[in-house]
Formats: C-alpha cells, structure tokens, sequence
C-alpha cells in the first residue's frame, strides 16, 4: 500500500490521459469528498431528499462531462440517473452501473470520525460511501475527466446507468430495466460495485450469490400465557420455531429442505483447483473478524462455501419477554427471519416453496406456522472466458503488472441478474475496492491507491473493449 | 354462581357472626373497593409509593380491628406488613399470609373499564387486583370484623404476614422469615392465594410448581456480519441458539437434561386416580384458552402435565434483525430466556447446574455460549391428610355442603417452601377465587358470592384448626 497515487513502471494508459491525471489527482479527491458528504441513505426515509440531491449531483457532473441524454429519472422510491457519452462510431456499446446511495451510519458510536464528512488521511479515503459505491463513480467520472483533458473520448459508447436503491432491494431499477431496452442497447454491462481479493489483489469477481429472504411466523393464542399455569399443556411457539430452525440445517452444515440443492451448478475439479490455487489464509480471515472458528458445510473450503455454496442463515429473532430480569409467560407467537444465499443456478422462488412446504411438514403441533416470502434476487456467474470478462483482465494487468485473479463473492448484486437474464447482455464485475473496506459498517474506507489504479484500469479498459470489435 | 351471597342452608358459623357478616355486606365490599383503587403495582417503580400505601392502610386497619405488635417493616424493596391477634391462650397458632402488592395492568388497552378503579357488576368485582390477592386479604379482614361486631375473637391466634413484593420474587419475605423465627412461632401456615379448581369448584391447593429461571446468550463476533460476505463461514449465533433450545425438550414432550428427572417424586397410582377423578374436561379447557391443540408430555394427562409435572418454556427470544423488511447479516449474538416448572423434590439450583452443563456440551462450535441463573423457588407439596388440611377441607364443606377437590397447581408462590422448609411449618393453601379470575391479566374479576362465602370458610377455619388441640 502506499501513500498516494503510484504511476505504473509501464505506462498502461495514453500518456497525455496519465499526465492529465496526475495533474487533476487533488481535484478528483476533492470531487469524491463532496459526493461522500451527501448522505444519501436510501435504506432511511428521513434521507430521501439527500438521495435525491446525489442524484442531482451526479446528472450536473454528467452533463459538465459531456454526457447526453442525462435524466435524472423518479421512481416510487430513489432516482435513476441515466446519460450517454456515444461518441465511438463502430465501437461497442458499454453500460456502466454503479449505485450512488449509501448504507444507514448506524452503530454511529463505533464511528472514529463523523461519516458525513470524509476525509484523507495516511494515504486512505474515510467516511460513509467512499468505497461502496461512490469512490467507484468517481473513478468512472476522473476517467472520462482525464480523457477530455487530453482532448480525447472514451474509446467505446458509454451508456451511463446510476442507482439510487441498491442498499434498498433496487425495486425501482429491476423494474425499469426491462422496460428501457431501447435505451439500453449494448455490447456489455460493467459494473463497478465489487471488492479485491483479500490482501488487496486485484480480481475480477465472476460469481454472485443470489439470495431468498422469507419470515416465519409461529401463533399460539391471541396473549402472553401464564407458563406455571399453562405450562405442561399448550405448544410453546418459541420452542417450536427452535425445532423448526433446527431441522432446517444439519450438523453437518448441509441444508435440509428437501431438493434445496437440485438446481446448484456443481464446481468442476479446475474450478475447485482455482479456487484453492487463491492465496487465502483461514487464520488470518479468523482472526479478521474476528469469531472463534470458521464453520460450515462439511467438505468444502473455507472460499468455497463463502462464495460458491448456498447457506441458510437466521437474521432476526423475537418472541417473548425481552427485557432485564423474569416474565412467567408462554409467549403468544414467536418469528424468525431468515435468509438463505443462492449459487447459480438455484431460483429463489423454487427455493421458497421447498421451505414453505418443509417447514410446514416438520411443524410441531398446537401451534399456527406460515413462512412469508420477503424478497429474492438471482445468483449471477459470468463465464470467465468471454471476451468483456478477459478485456477487463488486460486492462488489470496492464495497470497493476500481473493478471486479476477470478473469485466468486458471496453477496449478492441482484441487478446483475437482472443484466443478464433480463436484458441479455454479458456483466463484468469490475470492482476496485480492497477486501475489509467496511463497507457496510462504520470506519468505511478506501486506498487512495486503488482509487488512482482503478481510475487507469477503466481508461485502460475502455481501450481492451473497444479493440474487441476492431 | 349466584348475583349476590347466598347463606347456606345449614349454619356452617355461628349465627351472630353470619347476622354480622349480613349486616356488613355492602361495607366490606366498599372496603375491598377502597383497597383496589391503591395501585400498588410492585414490579414497576413509579408505584413504589403506592404500595407503601397499601401497607400503611392494611397496618391502620389490623390497629382497628384491635391487632397488636401492628408494623409495617421496611425492606430494600417493598414493606411487610406484620400483626396479631393472639387472644385463644391455648389455642394453635396459625400464620396468615397474602399479598398487597398487585400486577401491572399492561396491556392497558385490553382492559374493558378503568384497573383502578374498581367496582361491583353482575355479581363481580373487577379491577386490578380484587382476586389477586386484595379481595383475599378483605376476605380475611372481614371474617374478623364480623367476629368482633358479634363479640368474640378468632378462635385460633393469628400471627399476619402480609406481603408487599409477590408479584415481583419476594427476595425481601424470603430473607426477612428465617431472621424472624421468634415473632412466628407457629403452629400452621394459611395462605390465601389461590383459587378453586376448574367450574368454580372448591379446592385445596396441595401442590405448586417451582421455579428455575436462566437466560442463555451466544455471541459469535463484536459486530453483526454481511450474511453474504460471512454467511456459509461462521457460526450463526441464532441457528446455533435454536438448535441449543430444540436440544432441551424431545418430541415427546420430555426434558432431555440428563439427571433432569433425577428428583421427581413419582405420582402415585391413587394419585394419579384420584387426578382422573377431577371433573376437568380438555376440550373446554382448549377451547378457554384459546389454542389449536393442548400438547405436552407423552404419557400424561392434561392435569398431570399442568400441576404434577415439571416442564421447559422458552420465555423469550431475541436477535439480529427484527425490524420490518429484511437486514441481510448474520447477528454478532443470539439470547434466549427460559424457565423450569419444578414439581416435588427439585430442586433449582441442581436443574440449573444440569441445564447449565447440557447447553455447555451441545453448544455448537464457533460461538461463545453462557447460561445465567436468574431466579429460583422451590416446588411445594403438602400432604392432603395433614390435620391443618383437613380442618380446610371441612371447613369447606361446611360452607359449601360438599368436601373440597384436592389439586396441583402449575403456578409458583416461592414463599410456601419457605414456610415449610425454612420454618419447618405446615402450609395450607386454602384461596377462594374462581379459576380464570384474569389474576395476571386485564379485566381481573372475582366473584361477588366468592367473596362471602370465602369469608365464612375462613371463620370456619379457625373453629375447625382450634378444635385440633383440643
């Protein structure tokens, strides 16, 4: 790491765009400072007109750019920012996506500074949003900047897809997608929304999880009972949803619905081989978190099961008395909110009704069980030889001096999906944050070093795509 | 049940008192309603104040009915109130107990009329507290006002130990009665805080559950974690709390703590006989509560399972996420909050190192876990042909025409093995409400003809214990 930006030994990128960079290296700072200083929560409603005014924000730097056909588009929740910069005729056409909300601030008392007034120190961007997803904007913003400065266009057809939802489910953009093909005709989508490898190694992320998120309800009476004058007699609702949650995952890590893992793609023998070829340390990830062990699905790796093994977590539990002290009750109901990650190819549809109808099999009697669906989005895996994929691969080892490695994240983008399935288009996750950002908790931070890099990857990248069709 | 008191047709009492307790019908029913409207709430500290009124006004009131020794005793919580009336010499002594201090009326919406205050309609008394254990104690102020209206005094000594923290652990009685050997010299306990049994069927309490109260917490990291960058890695604090508490009780209802059932004093086969005799019927039973099926312990009926069984309840549960919507992260801890019932001879601090151990050896790896005790009292069971039981069980019929019903309740009142094993005394616990009198929730009621034919059964009472010694 280092304290600031560090050109290459090869010059990866026109040397008048690398000069104009490093003349405009304090103002691109200053610009993803001001943009991190919107709090723009999409998740809080209290922040919909911060959304609203990054929105803005970023349409004006668009059109300031260059950029055509800038909307700043409502929805029913958080804007759309959409703009074009068409100026390679002949060359492909390029989507980038990346989302310009940010996650909620709280616990606030573990922040060491105000997250809403980012700062750079010791050679790291700190505050809410600096990594996930605003520094990743600017980078994509400093690049066209830098291109123009040296009197230059990018070297493909940029259609420019900004969201204002993406820590709020991205209801609106899934929507909106499908019913804008017209304006979204392209050769590819890439996304810069992703992180490193751990140890900050470069990487180009080719799977996704997919997720399936639902509630369970279990109802015993209309109010609290008495437990030494009932107890002994009904179900209590807390204890059955203890016995359903239980049931669901073995001891051996495996998930239990019946025909949960028909659908998963299995991993190949080369695909393990990569996976374990990854220079990843389990102690070191321990001790990161830091937890007292690792645990999982039996026979699989530590990275396996993180990125390419479906889970089924609890994320939520209430029932009862919670307060200091004793309460004699049998509560009245108990529920549970729980979630599970999904691998290509498993639907989160399927995979809700396996659940609904296992829970209902196993559920103890005496007692009203229903399992809600709450939301879901598809896994995504992009096969690492297409040539958008391999053209983002060049463009890393031109700027960083050695191949990306291929990783599969464990988090889920469910617009990715969306991307692929919905509209067709090939995605390349083409992220620049490094692993450990914080990003979705307090002390949120990005390397001004991987901002620099990452700038030059996408100027670089623009110039390996567009050699595509040349 | 009858809209006002009905004489019985044969003089249980002498008939000077029973034209007393006639005469003064409309006064001891207002007396009960000026109690009541005292809301002396213990478990809520807004109402210390309150129930520091009860006491003073139950001490002015023994002083009038010419009580000695009247005090009420500060402690570190909430007052005892202590008196006699020692005016038999030869006679037994018996200890009277109950409680002053009252429920909170939380949920306050659910209430039909105002808690505190309190009235008589359709042959009830409503408001908080008038069963529980206020119209009790007027049940025994009364009994005493219509003997000194007649002339007389109690036919036994009376020692008065009425309590001001039962519905919040009684720490301070539990320790003031062993340091107070001296002023309860004794022959017999009466507590009056119970009820009949199902129907309004008169009954004699000889057993009550104990109680053995802990709260279980299992942390997993400082934070909670991306379910997606974590989920599939680490121990999830919740799914491993679930499956800790769907160890504890097997499909068949049974506690699976090893030595759990260790000190279990068996039922008898006249026990349980006699139990089958009791007038109960489950699917009114079912249907009153109400629930969709009564379930517990395979092997046992309903009645056995409610009084003469021990049980585990989960009381409450808590973790995570449990807002509306979804929060995908795998929570940093998981807690539960569990009970005991104990039956006759557990004990709670053996169950508590059973449980404590169990959770230690099922607990899954890759998260810290803890078991806290939280309180404890424990099991009572009075044998029914005890003299002091059976002077109850004829004063009862007496009053009534028939024998009382002999049964177990599933309830806790700590204070009774205190009496019987601190003090090494005989409890009776002869209570007169109706079942299903709301004690712990809103719209408490008790029955007016309760109420007056209770006050005669405790008049009857000490005839039936002085006639023991002689």
């Amino acid at each position: 790491m280092t304290e600031s930006a560090t050109a290459p030994e090869t010059q990866p990128i026109d040397p008048a765009v690398e000069a104009a960079l490093q003349a405009s290296a304090e103002a691109r700072a200053n610009t993803l400072l001001e943009f991190a200083r919107i709090p723009s929560v999409s998740a809080q409603p209290e922040f919909a007109e911060d959304v609203a005014r990054a929105a803005e924000w970023l349409g004006d730097r668009l059109r300031t750019l260059g950029a055509t056909d800038v909307e700043v588009i409502r929805t029913a929740i958080h804007p759309i920012v959409y703009g074009r910069i068409h100026e390679a005729p002949g060359a492909p056409t390029v989507i980038v996506y990346c989302h310009f909300d940010v996650q909620p601030v709280d616990p606030i008392d573990l922040w060491e500074t105000a997250p809403w007034d980012p700062f750079v120190r010791d050679g790291r961007f700190v505050g809410r949003g600096v990594a996930d997803d605003k520094g990743q904007i600017v980078m994509h913003l400093g690049a066209i900047e830098a291109l123009r400065a040296a009197g230059k266009a990018p070297a493909v057809n940029l259609t420019f897809v900004f969201e204002g939802e993406e820590e709020y489910g991205s209801e609106s953009l899934t929507a909106w997608l499908p019913e804008n093909r017209d304006r979204l005709q392209a050769d590819a989508v890439v996304i810069s929304d992703t992180a490193y490898f751990e140890g900050n190694l470069p990487a180009i992320t080719i799977g996704l999880r997919g997720i399936m998120y639902a509630q369970i309800d279990v109802e015993l009476s209309p109010v609290d009972l008495h437990s030494g004058q009932y107890g002994g007699t009904v179900q209590n609702p807390a204890n059955a949803l203890a016995k359903i949650l239980a049931s669901l995952v073995g001891p051996d890590g495996r998930i239990r619905i019946p025909g949960f893992y028909d659908d998963v793609v299995a991993l190949t023998d080369e695909e393990r081989a990569a996976i374990a070829a990854l220079p990843f340390d389990d102690e070191t990830y321990r001790a990161g978190i830091p937890v007292e062990a690792l645990v999982g699905e039996a026979g699989w790796s530590t990275l396996e099961r993180k990125g390419a093994r479906p889970t089924l977590d609890v994320n939520g539990l209430w029932s009862g008395f919670v307060g200091e002290g004793a309460k004699t009750i049998i509560p009245a109901h108990a529920h549970a909110k729980l979630s599970t990650r999904l691998v290509a190819n498993q639907d989160p549809a399927k995979v809700f009704a396996a659940l609904r109808d296992f829970v209902a099999e196993i559920a103890p009697p005496g007692v009203r069980v229903t399992t809600h669906y709450i939301h879901g989005g598809d896994p995504s895996l992009t096969p690492m030889d297409h040539p958008a994929t391999q053209a983002a691969a060049r463009a890393i080892e031109a700027v960083y001096g050695a191949p990306p490695v291929y990783i599969r994240e464990g988090g889920s983008i469910p617009v990715t999906a969306v991307f692929e399935n919905g509209l067709g288009l090939p995605v390349v996750l083409a992220g620049f944050c490094q692993p450990s950002c914080n990003a979705h908790a307090p002390n949120e931070w990005l390397l001004v070093d991987n901002f620099e890099r990452g700038t030059r990857v996408i100027v670089r990248l623009w110039d390996e795509l567009a050699a595509l069709r040349a």
